[in-house]
């Protein structure tokens, strides 16, 4: 079958790869239906993670089961479902605590998982799914073509602009400020809105999301970074600042500048994958009261909660995605969200 | 009157000073009861924290009204009355939100207030309390002397270990660690208690602080620092780590040990002074999904709340008072504390 295989900075290569086999009870084999890029691959493909060795990439995928093993009761062959960024069972205490990305027996796509062997990456043909009762989520069919992208959101961004949300406690008739205008922050509007927040800034200068975010529930749109996009939000919200900053970024400067827009005993909920960044000024925190919580998004938890609303139609995720291509075209769906010339780009096999 | 007054490192002094006079129209003048030495008062002392030039000192004090500005409403003469730890006006936007100590009018004491001029600091014999209406809250009389350290602890140790609990969001049946064995230690665990923690796990290495932690509600002792303290606490979790931990103390130790402490998706409560500590491990807390949350705590709007169960001896935090020595010996109070032969002095003028 075919695969994204990441060899180096800027190199990305759609290459022949084994055929994924079922090598535990509890397998399931899925044809993929679509995959998707996500911001946080772009992170190797920059060089900024540095790639060691060529590996498989892609962690985002929806897909019709093909075969499952012995030991797997919830997912049949031919039901279409969501996978969520990682592998959990969905069963040990971690996940019943909601933090299923800790799950004790969990893994991460491309890699080893400790039962099976190697796990592919998201952006291929085919992928091993691990411990597939845990790990996927079935759509009840029929499942529309165009259903698919928004469904797809649910693999990683809309649930992890839903985490930011749920973890800066964002409440109804709360202000909310977010900081990114990425797929995740587009989402996390999206949430905000779901959650009753009545004033959302979003924190954008990028014309087509600014778009997106005001179609997605945004009140305010904030241009300025920095203290120039710190005051600006404070004069939105009172002179004090919002009561919950949604940090979907990741760098120094976005966190510095959500710690900022936040008031005194407000939180920031935050997602972005810290790119090595610098640790939180525990003073600042301290004498405002900001509190700041958030990590590794367990979307899988979130799925079942957020699929019906994505199926109503109630929110539209799907929409982050501005550019399709074929599979074959992942390095050029690469450089056009590495190039900010597409929010999100979705990959179909 | 009589005032104390730090001079430089281990050089604490009872000094006469002139007598507080109404400057404002919302001053009150307040007859010092009882005063106390906080933890954080010996950071100055042990030249932690420079002493630039001699400046009055103490910010936790209980006494009864003398005289009030034409202004006060609330307040009256003969009033026995709780001096939060700073002074805030109860009104704005900041204190409608739960966190007077970010009062958009508030100061502290032993330093200019923005109306008034000097405010005095809590180790004296007298007080004037600036925005006396916002900062001041009667206790409805006749107060017994044994009530009064009780009532002393609402001034700061009792409401700020109450602060730890809450911003960790200890909840019925939850598991709690709690850092730290000082008064807002023990404070913690009384906390953690009140809101229904079914599992409290007292990190002390100190057999009078144990014993008054099992007293106050602790249903476990963990006596190891560092590595050894975060096993033993796992041990006592189900081998993940408490729902909830509460960082009493301030020291890069501390916190490196309470987020070692809590499981993943768990909180840190934090109310020890960051002691110039490092910034918090963001990674760490990503991929954990500990969140932190807490800082300087707003006891203001915790003394109505925990004063009927002071009063009714359903809770006991003034038994963190083992040591009581007259104004005059100061000095003593603050080596007493800085030795740990005791855990908390009470001071009567």
């Amino acid at each position: 079958m075919l695969a994204t295989v990441i060899h180096a900075a800027r190199d990305i290569r759609v290459e022949a790869v084994p055929d994924p086999l079922l090598s535990t009870g509890g397998d399931a084999i899925v044809r993929v239906v679509a995959a998707c890029v996500c911001g946080s691959d772009l992170w190797p493909y920059r060089g900024i993670t540095p790639t060691r060795e060529p590996h498989r990439i892609g962690h985002e995928f929806v897909g019709v089961v093909e075969a499952v093993g012995d030991d797997v009761a919830l997912v049949q062959v031919g039901d279409f479902v969501i996978a969520p960024f990682y592998v959990c069972d969905n069963t040990c205490v971690n996940c019943r605590n909601g933090v299923s990305t800790s799950c004790l027996n969990g893994s991460w796509w491309g890699g080893d998982d400790r039962f099976g062997g190697f796990a592919d990456g998201g952006q291929g043909e085919r992928v091993r799914v691990p411990l597939a009762d845990g790990t996927l989520v079935v759509v009840p069919g029929p499942v529309a073509d165009e259903e698919v992208p928004g469904l797809l959101t649910l693999a990683d961004v809309m649930g992890t602009g839903y985490h930011a949300a749920v973890s800066a406690g964002v409440t109804a008739g709360s202000t909310v400020a977010v900081v990114g205008d990425g797929a995740v922050g587009l989402c996390a509007v999206i949430a905000a809105r779901r959650l009753g927040a009545s004033t959302i800034i979003a924190i954008s200068r990028h014309r087509d999301r600014q778009e997106l975010a005001l179609e997605f529930g945004a009140t305010h749109l904030v241009e300025g970074r920095g203290d120039e996009g710190v005051r600006a939000v404070r004069e939105l919200t009172g002179g004090i600042g919002a009561d919950h900053v949604l940090e979907c970024v990741g760098t120094k400067e976005s966190m510095d500048q959500a710690l900022r827009s936040a008031r005194p005993g407000g939180r920031v909920g935050f997602v972005g994958v810290p790119n090595g960044g610098p640790e939180l000024p525990i003073r600042r925190m301290f004498d405002t009261n900001v509190g700041v919580v958030g990590g590794v998004a367990p979307v899988r938890g979130y799925i079942e909660e957020l699929l019906p609303d994505v199926r109503s139609g109630a929110i539209n995720p799907g929409r982050v995605f501005d550019l399709e291509l074929p599979l074959a075209d992942a390095a050029e769906a690469y450089a056009a969200m590495d190039e900010r010339r597409a929010i999100k780009v979705l990959l179909r096999p």
